[in-house]
């Protein structure tokens, strides 16, 4: 059940020792349980951060009532620490769920809206934004994001992204999450790349490379991407400009996402937390669009979030 | 092996006798074989023309070196008339190779290229375009668009849509097959409707209706398809404007096709040749774009194309 072990990567190095709850000042156990994965770290009183799980037991593979037992079986093989959850396993999919807080979303509103299914275990809720017909959602990046803001590696206020199967542009006011949007570019690339016409032309890795950049450059400045798309193949077929496909594909989606989360408003530069593999895709097209990127690795700022949480607590 | 049979829909009421090679003259079997399915039609000498094959046997289903004893059957079961073929069946992946010809592509040109794997047994060739990286191919659609031709219904010059798994926009240029590109908006909402996060909101028909509509008006005012797709999502979720979103999503799809569609250029009305709910769908979204469009039975512009053909051999 338990996947592979990392070494202690992180240490979380802020300062001021925890306040709120004694209990989440000895440690905590912080645990992204996603649609399709999970995983989770401890985290020491004195800030060391280790990674104790990384698997496939998403919440979908989760029989009905079979939460408390994996909760049980995570302290028994790593101690009676209270449980920080963050991610699906907050939606209706989920264990319990934890309602959505509405943008303007601040830190202190999240704290105060965790669920608490058992004792010492909480359920971190998601965001949500309306305004008119405009809507939209997220779970799990939330956490993230504050991460990245308690340790000012983010601005109180400017755009922020967020890349990922469904990439989220954020505009911060005031430390808060503001509007928010999110672009369906992972799991559209994700989508093509198993099923129809491209499936042969999108096996490759994708690096920011020559051919990325013509994909970034032509999904920045044109708006024909469902068009664009098949050109991929039948520019294969009649052997015209071959190319890395699927960097060419990536950065056809990239440049259409990071045109429209630059449309979304906001000017300076644009904090990108994710895997760094994805930040750096984004930070590519962004360079091409004019505009500098801060590059926030997802992990080191979950971590830091949950810790920003678990210091809120009383 | 053979599917359901139909009555007699067609008649091809051109008036004068067929030309050319005498064993066409007496009628001949037409067959649209694609990827994933296959349709025959018996069309007499008269002109009246009867489907007599409509199944899932694509050429993907058929084994390597099974083309000659599939024709057999046919022969068998509907006489020994000459067989035309078109589609998919030309491509690599089919029978033998028909090698596109590349456009401006006139019918004769067409004509010329089809390939004869057996004695009375021709393969009609698919249509390149190439313009610097610009690229595209179409197999089948040729057909279609010439028999549209052949009676007037469409025009020798203009602009002309093919809607369908990957719809086709194509400027005629006196007569011919001039530049042309491919929009995967059929394919995108096959496979949105099969995988990922918008399955269960894509089950429904879809239907020219309201919510057709507003997704087409979206579509064709705004380039950020692959947010808006995710705001269905949304949208659901937090309750905002119920509607019927497999008809939203589809005219989101669809204004986003007419859009690139009319930035390829061409003025007066759009001949809209295919599937009958799809040209519906297709004239709809034209009609918000403010543009004229006349609907083409694509079933019947095929037989009308295959006969411009047959009329040809010698």
């Amino acid at each position: 059940m338990f996947g592979h072990f990392h070494e202690t990567k992180w240490r979380l190095d802020r300062s001021p020792a925890m306040a709120g709850d004694f209990r989440w000042q000895n440690g905590f156990i912080a645990v992204d349980w996603g649609t399709t994965n999970r995983r989770a770290w401890m985290v020491a009183a004195g800030g060391q951060a280790h990674e104790i799980l990384d698997d496939s037991l998403g919440v979908l593979k989760i029989e009905d009532g079979g939460f408390p037992a994996e909760i049980a079986s995570i302290r028994q093989h790593h101690g009676e620490e209270p449980v920080l959850l963050a991610g699906m396993i907050g939606s209706n999919r989920g264990w319990i769920e934890a309602p959505y807080v509405p943008a303007p979303a601040s830190l202190d509103a999240i704290v105060a809206a965790i669920r608490w299914p058992q004792d010492g275990v909480g359920i971190v809720p998601g965001v949500s934004y309306r305004s008119g017909r405009d809507a939209d959602v997220m779970r799990g990046e939330e956490v993230q994001i504050f991460g990245a803001l308690a340790e000012e590696l983010a601005p109180r206020d400017g755009l922020l992204c967020h890349p990922g199967t469904h990439a989220k542009w954020v505009r911060m006011e005031s430390g808060a999450i503001g509007p928010f949007r999110s672009v369906m570019t992972g799991e559209l690339f994700s989508t093509l790349s198993r099923h129809g016409i491209l499936i042969d032309r999108l096996q490759e890795d994708v690096f920011p490379n020559d051919d990325f950049r013509a994909g970034a450059e032509h999904g920045l400045a044109h708006d024909d991407l469902t068009a664009e798309l098949f050109s991929i193949r039948a520019r294969y077929l009649l052997g015209v400009g071959a190319c890395d496909n699927a960097s060419y594909a990536s950065g056809l989606l990239i440049g259409a996402d990071v045109r429209i989360g630059l449309a979304f408003g906001g000017t300076g530069p644009i904090a990108l937390i994710g895997r760094p593999d994805l930040t750096a895709l984004y930070a590519e097209a962004l360079r091409l669009a004019g505009r500098d990127a801060t590059q926030i690795d997802g992990e080191h700022a979950f971590l830091l979030g949950a810790r920003a949480i678990a210091e809120r607590l009383t």
